[in-house]
C-alpha cells in the first residue's frame, strides 16, 4: 500500500482532512487534496475565521487570504485582500496554474478571479454581522484590543501517494483588522512553505508575530537537517518566542498578542505541532487506518 | 569614532547611498535613514523601477511594493499593490509605527494614507509611458514574455550608529505584471530581513523566484551560523538556483527568468553579495573613509 497523510489545523480541520483523505486514496495529487480540502471548509458558514461566515474587517467587510505551495518546485499561488469570492483558495490555484505571478492581492486578483468565470457571492452571515456588531461596540478604535481576538486559520499539510508535499491555507485574518491588513496566511515562508526534498509547515495564530520569524521556512528548514517534525515546531516556535521576548513584552500585554501556532509534516507522512498555548488541537489521517483523529498539539515551555 | 554602514542594490542606489550615509554621520537611527534614503530613489523620475517614473502594470498603471524591517524587534512595515502615491516606503514606515499591522495591501493601504495625509500625485512620466506602449506593442498577452524585463528593485542594508540593523525596499514590479501581482520585495523573509542579532539581507529580480526559497531570511540565518555576509550570499542564492534546476528548466527558458542578486550586511558592517548573472552593481559607504563606492557583485556558479 502506498502511503499518504494529511493533517489540518483546529478541531474545524476535520471537514478538511476528511475531504482530503478520500482523494488522497484515489491517487489525487496534493494540489487537488489541499484545494477541495480547504474549499470545504471555506464553504462552512459556522467557521468564523475562514471563507463564507468569516470573520469582517474593521469597516464590516470579510477580506479572505489563501494560498498553496507545491512542493514538487516551490511554486507558490496566493491572494490577499480578496472580498467577494467564498473560495480564495481557487483564486490561488489559478494564479499557481495560469499566470507567470505568485501573488495577486486586493481589486486586481478579484478581477482575475471573475476573467476565469469564478462566482462572487456574499460572505456574510447573520451570525458574522452580529458577532461583528458586538466587537464593534467593544472595540471602538482599532488600538483599543490590538490583536483582536479570533485568528484561526485553516492549514493543511499533504503528502499524497506519489510522494508529492504540498501546504494550503485560508483565512479571513484577524477581527477588526484595518482595511487591507495581511497576516502570514498567504505569504511563502510565513504561513506556509512545501518542498518535496523536506516536508512542508504551516502557521496559524498572530500573523504580525508568525512573519518575524519566517515560521513555516525555518520548521522546514530544521527538517531539511534532521530534525523530527515534532523537534522542528517545537525548536522553530521556541526560538521566535525567545528572540522576541528579549525586545518587546510579548507575554506581559495581551495574551492574544502571542498565540501561535504550527503544524508540519515531513516526506515520510509523520506529523508534529507545536503551539505557545495550551488550546491548539490539530485534526489528521493517515493511510495506515484512514481514521481521522483530533490530537491536542504539545505546548512548548515558554 | 563610531562604526556606521550603508549599502544598496544598482548603480542607482547611490543617490540612496549618498543621502543616507549622510544621516547615519548624523547619528539618526535606521529607520529614520532607510525612509530617506529610499525616498530619494522613489522621487527620481530616472529610475524606472522604483516609486515617481516606475514602469506600470499590463493595464497602464503604476503599482508600488515597499517596505521597512527593524532588527531591534523584528517588526516589518509594508504595503504591496499601492497605487497613487511617490513615497511607499513612507506609507509602510506608518504601517510600522502607527498600526498594529505589518503588511497592508491595495485599496485599504492608499486610503489609510489617505488619512495620515500623505498626497497622493502621479506616477507616469511621458518617458515611462514612452516605453509601456512600446513595450505593450511587443507584448500583446502577459504570457508573451512571461517575465518581461526590468524589476529592479532598490534595496538598503544599514548599520546604524546605536549598533542598529535595518532593511528596506521599494519598487515597481515586473514589467507589465498583471494588475494586483506582488512580487517579494514587500514579503518579510523573501524580499527583506534585519535582524540586530545576525545582519541583514535585501534581494532583487524574479520575485517569483526568489519568494519560492525565501533568500533574505536564509541569508541573515547563514549568518547567523557563522558565515559572512560574502559566503551567506553566495551559499543561499547558490542552494535555490541547484534546488531549482532541478524541477523546472529555469536556465532554458527566459534568460530573465532567473535572474536574482542579493545583497547582506553583518552586524559589524561587512557587506556581501551575489548574483545569478554577471551585471549586478551595488553601492555602498563606511564611516572609515565616507566614500560611495559601487561594486559589481560576484557571480555566482551556476
Amino acid at each position: 500500500m502506498q502511503k499518504w497523510a494529511i493533517a489540518a489545523t483546529w478541531p474545524f480541520g476535520r471537514r478538511a482532512v476528511e475531504v482530503g483523505s478520500r482523494l488522497l486514496d484515489e491517487e489525487r495529487n496534493g494540489i487537488d487534496v489541499v484545494e477541495q480540502a480547504i474549499r470545504a471548509v471555506e464553504l462552512d458558514p459556522t467557521v468564523d475565521s475562514v471563507g463564507v461566515g468569516g470573520i469582517p474587517n474593521y469597516e464590516g467587510e470579510v477580506e479572505l487570504d489563501a494560498a498553496l505551495m507545491r512542493g514538487k518546485d516551490l511554486a507558490i499561488g496566493a491572494v490577499a485582500g480578496v472580498k467577494s469570492f467564498p473560495n480564495p483558495i481557487s483564486i490561488a490555484r489559478l494564479v499557481l496554474e495560469k499566470t507567470p505571478h505568485h501573488l495577486m492581492v486586493g481589486d486586481g486578483a478579484e478581477r482575475y478571479a471573475d476573467a476565469h468565470g469564478l462566482k462572487r457571492d456574499s460572505l456574510l452571515t447573520s451570525s458574522s454581522l452580529e458577532k461583528w456588531k458586538k466587537r464593534r461596540q467593544r472595540q471602538v478604535q482599532i488600538t483599543d484590543e490590538r490583536w483582536g481576538t479570533g485568528h484561526d486559520t485553516v492549514g493543511v499539510v499533504v503528502l499524497d501517494k506519489a510522494g508529492g508535499i504540498t501546504a494550503g491555507t485560508s483565512t479571513s485574518g484577524l477581527a477588526l483588522k484595518l482595511p487591507g491588513r495581511v497576516g502570514d496566511s498567504p505569504l511563502p515562508g510565513s504561513g506556509l512553505y512545501a518542498d518535496d526534498t523536506a516536508g512542508a509547515a504551516v502557521a496559524t495564530g498572530c500573523g504580525e508575530l508568525i512573519m518575524r520569524g519566517c515560521l513555516s521556512y525555518a520548521i522546514v528548514e530544521l527538517m531539511r537537517s534532521g530534525a523530527t517534525p515534532q523537534q522542528a515546531c517545537a525548536d522553530a516556535l521556541g526560538r521566535l518566542v525567545a528572540r522576541l521576548e528579549k525586545e518587546i513584552p510579548v507575554r506581559n500585554a495581551h495574551q492574544d498578542m502571542t498565540k501561535m501556532a504550527v503544524l508540519a509534516m515531513d516526506r515520510d507522512g509523520n506529523i508534529g505541532a507545536a503551539a505557545n498555548h495550551a488550546d491548539f488541537d490539530f485534526a489528521y489521517c493517515l493511510a495506515e487506518d484512514r481514521e481521522v483523529r483530533l490530537e491536542r498539539a504539545k505546548m512548548i515551555g515558554v
